[in-house]
Order: structure tokens, then sequence, then C-alpha cells
């Protein structure tokens, strides 16, 4: 069962991490960009494969390190076709390599639509017969604004044990006390969300006490993910917001239960932009970014097992 | 500015309808189908050109007749980047014969994410000095779970007078009522999202007196869209939920102020579909199907002209 696989190899590296692949151009370094613009130009085309490029060059470096890798799908879909293109030959070069891949993708619509984003990303699309698989990502994001009727849809993908889902219910970011803080009965939205995200899950929870549907909490909201950690046992978390947006490994020991497992925390541009750090860049050559982007991760995973 | 515009030509054909392009495999004819089969194979390529080439027909014959049309990117996207560029072809052929274009994509995600998604969709990516539009639709679609931070990079590109969104409010799907209609504080969260969004379009009122940042809110839930109405006079209203599912001319009474104007009312099915139902399929043929669309279309102005 997918759950289970990734936390077993969360358990077998030490390593509660997933390096998020959200490539901006800015931050990629000029000499690694150059020969792509040289052959293809400044244009999506070229753009694209760079971030593939790019995108390979962490892997290489990290797959034996962490277990997951999240690419968000926004920083390859504003260059059009060759930016889906890339993303999906991302996802499966991190599969290729043994990693578990979660698509930061956060789709959310009405049954019928959600039916063809489900097909396409965690399933197969039926062209007249001939099926086929897309995406082919392990897990996705998804918003839950829609309610139940929106993520079922992705649900009946999850029954075959083989693919997850984890579903907004507290964001990292500031803003997300608008919506999701709002009290409605005594309880505030992001708990009565993550009510419902519990309640999709209940027939899925494999051998770790943990199922395929899993919630976004931010770190960055230490006692909420406290509050979500009791409330949900079975819930595994997708926890962003650590390094880069402000979190620190102490304000995580909420997301884990006794046993020290119940999430993974991700870090995007704190691991990939390391290179540029004034931590790392004495170190490392803007040529090196792939590898001080391992060591960035190795000392997430010290920081994180001090509070594990 | 763009809303006026949409406006303008909603009063000039005396028709606030948008033709939703959701165009799934199962319901084009299969003789529209085959020859593209037989050239590309049962292919994610051969179904994109098939979308693709459905849609031209399909807005071949309403351009004169309706002001906008929505495609739903799920529909393409299922099929990879083939699909994204079937989905971005749509775009520039519906904008290449006036029509507005709602790029129906829900998404939302952090600011720095929500950064990419804007540039791509709505404005230009900067790819290290060249500039270049990639999806160009008018307006977009936009999920609010995550709050203001979220949406702050979408009203960016709105300021520019000619690109505008609309934001989930309250969803015509049944399932919306578990988090869109909790009440905290008396106030239920989906009129909470709408003071929101009549906040962020403040500045961005045009000559009709609506604004740039518009509401997504369902035909199926009357009393609520009445409510909002009131509430949010410089708001404009996309409206799901007519026809196909379920909602009536004397539903959509509320989405229009006592100018009749203040929404724009989306089918999809119910017009590209009509071939295939009792009504139409005596007069129209299989191969006619863009045909009954026009004629359906004629047919749900006049339905909603009896209320407006």
């Amino acid at each position: 069962m997918l759950i289970d696989r990734l936390i077993s190899r969360i358990v077998e590296l030490e390593s509660p991490i997933v390096v998020g692949l959200d490539p901006r151009l800015a931050q990629i370094p000029s000499g690694f960009k150059e020969p792509f613009y040289q052959n293809l130009g400044k244009t999506p085309v070229g753009a694209a494969e760079i971030l593939y490029g790019w995108g390979k060059e962490i892997i290489d470096n990290i797959f034996d390190i962490v277990p997951a890798v999240k690419p968000q799908i926004a920083m390859y879909e504003q260059f059009g076709a060759p930016g889906i293109d890339a993303y999906i030959k991302t996802v499966g070069y991190a599969k290729s390599k043994g990693l578990v891949v979660i698509g930061d993708i956060k789709r959310g619509d009405i049954a019928s639509t959600a039916d063809a984003y489900a097909d396409g990303h965690i399933g197969r699309v039926d062209i007249d017969g001939a099926e086929h698989e897309v995406f082919s990502e392990d897990f996705i994001t998804l918003s839950s604004y829609m309610g139940s009727d929106s993520v079922e849809p992705y649900i009946k993908y999850c029954k075959g044990g083989e693919k997850g889902v984890f579903v907004l219910v507290k964001t990292s970011n500031a803003g997300s006390s608008q919506i999701q803080d709002l009290v409605a009965d005594n309880i505030p939205v992001y708990l009565l969300v993550g009510e419902l995200v519990s309640g999709w899950g209940q027939e899925l929870i494999g051998r770790h006490g943990f199922s395929l549907v899993g919630a976004v909490v931010g770190a960055t909201h230490p006692s909420e993910a406290s509050l979500l950690r009791e409330k949900m046992p079975h819930t595994f978390f997708l926890v962003p917001g650590y390094g880069a947006q402000g979190a620190t490994a102490k304000d995580l020991m909420g997301v884990f239960n006794k046993d020290g497992i119940g999430g993974i925390v991700n870090s995007s541009r704190g691991i990939t932009g390391a290179y540029a750090t004034p931590k790392y860049s004495g170190t490392f050559s803007e040529a090196q970014f792939a590898q001080a982007a391992r060591a960035a991760a190795l000392d997430m995973r010290k920081d994180l097992q001090s509070v594990i």
C-alpha cells in the first residue's frame, strides 16, 4: 500500500522530508541555463527543458536520502504544453529513482470535472477504449472548498491502494486564517474540514495506521497542527512552511505521534536554493547547486531528528 | 475595460450566456472522431486534436449569438501536454472570433505559486528577459479557500483593465453546503467570502458599475444568489448550474439587478450535447451537433429573456 511504502521509507532513511520542486528560472544558476537558451532560445520550450534538466540534477543528488519529491505544477504549467511535458517527465524520472511523487496540483471542482482530473493525474484516461496513464503521480494535493462530492472521484482511485491524496486543511500562508479559522458551532472551519478528510480515508488505512487520504497542515500554525494530530490519528500530514516560509523544527513537534510518525515535511527553496545562501555558498559553487541541495537536505534531516 | 466589453456585448446580443466547453470524448459523435483516430490513433495527441476540432465547430456556430465561452481546462489537461496545447489553441480561436474567454481553471495556492499561475494564464512569463504570453485567457476562475494573499497575484494583472477573475463563492454542487454554508458569527462562509471578493474588486469597477473581480455563484442555490446580489452590488456573477445541473430560468431571477444585468449564465452539456437529446435529435443529425448547439443556445436565450 502506497502510504505504508512512504512511511517505511521515511523510517528507513530517518528522513520525514519531501523536497519541493518549485523551479523558478531566476533561482537557477545562469551557467546551467545558458546551453538550453543557446539551443532552444528564451522560449517556453527552452524554459521547460531547463526545468526538467534542473529537476533531474536535484533528484540525482537527493533520491537516496529522502523518500519523496513534490513538484509544484504551477511552475511548469506557466510555460504551457512544453511545461506540462517537463512536469510529466520529472514525475517519471523521480519514480524511476524510487522516489514517491506528490504532485502539488491543488485541483478542486464539481464531480464531473474532478473525474477528468482524477483520470488524468492518478488514474487512466479512456480514449474510446484505449486506456492511457498520463501524469502518473503517486499522490496529488486537492482543494476542499467544494465539499465531499468534489473529492470522491479521487477516492475511487485510492481504493486500489497505490494512489493517495492530500487535501488542504490548514494551509501555511498568513491569509489562511480568513476562511479556515472561522468558527462555526464552536468548531473552526479547518477542524471541520479535517474531520471530513478523516472520514474520507477511514476505509483506506494501512498497516502503519495511516490512510491514503492525507491532509495539508502548515508548520507555520503549530497549535492548530497539534490539535489536528490529536483529532485525526489516522490521517497523514503533508507539512509545508518549514524553512523559507518561517517555521522551525520545534514548530513541527505536534505533527508527529508518540512513535515519531504522522507527517512528511516539505522544503522547497530552503533545499534547492541552498547554494545561493550564506550557509552553503562558501562551500558550493553555483554549478554545484544540486550538491548544495543534498547538503541542505542532510542538515534538515538532522534538524528534524532533534524533535522526533 | 474587459468587464464593460463583456456587459455591452451581453446587452447587444440580449444574451447573458456563456457556453461551457467541457468536451468529453463519449459525448462527441463517432463520425467526427473517426478521421482523427485514423490519422493519430487513439492517443492523447489524437484525443487533443479532437477536442480542438470540436471546439472550433462549436465556436463557429455560436460566436455571433453569445458573448463568451468557458473552456474547462480539466477536460484538456487530462490528456497532458497535447491537451494543454489544444486548450490554448481553443482559447486563441475563440478570441479570434470576438468571444470573451473565461478559463475555468479554479487554481488556488500560496502567493509565490499564484504568481506563476497568474503570469502563465493572464499575464506574461519572463524567461530571463524574454516575455511570453502563454495561455491568454480574458478571465480565469479561482479558488478562495486560502484567503486574500492567494488571490492578490491575480489582482495585479486585473489592474491593467483587460484581465479579470471569478472567485468561487457559492458553488453549484450539492456538497458545497458542507463548508460554504457553515455559519460563523451569524454570517455563512459563502457570504463572508463574497465580502472579501467584493473588497478585492472595489478599485476595479467599470462604467456599468461592475468590477473585474467577479464571483462564481451557482444557479442551484437561488436564495443564496439573491442574498449575494443584494450584498455585492458591484460584483458580476458567473453562474453555473443551469440546465444539466438542474436549475431553471426562474432560479436565476435573483442573479440580475433591476436593470437586468449582473451575471452571465453558463450552460455546457445542455448546449454542446443538445444534438443527442430528444428535443433536438429529431431535427439535427449527429454530424450537425454544432448546429444543434446553436439552436439550444438560442432557445436558452429565449428562456432567460422570460425572467430578465
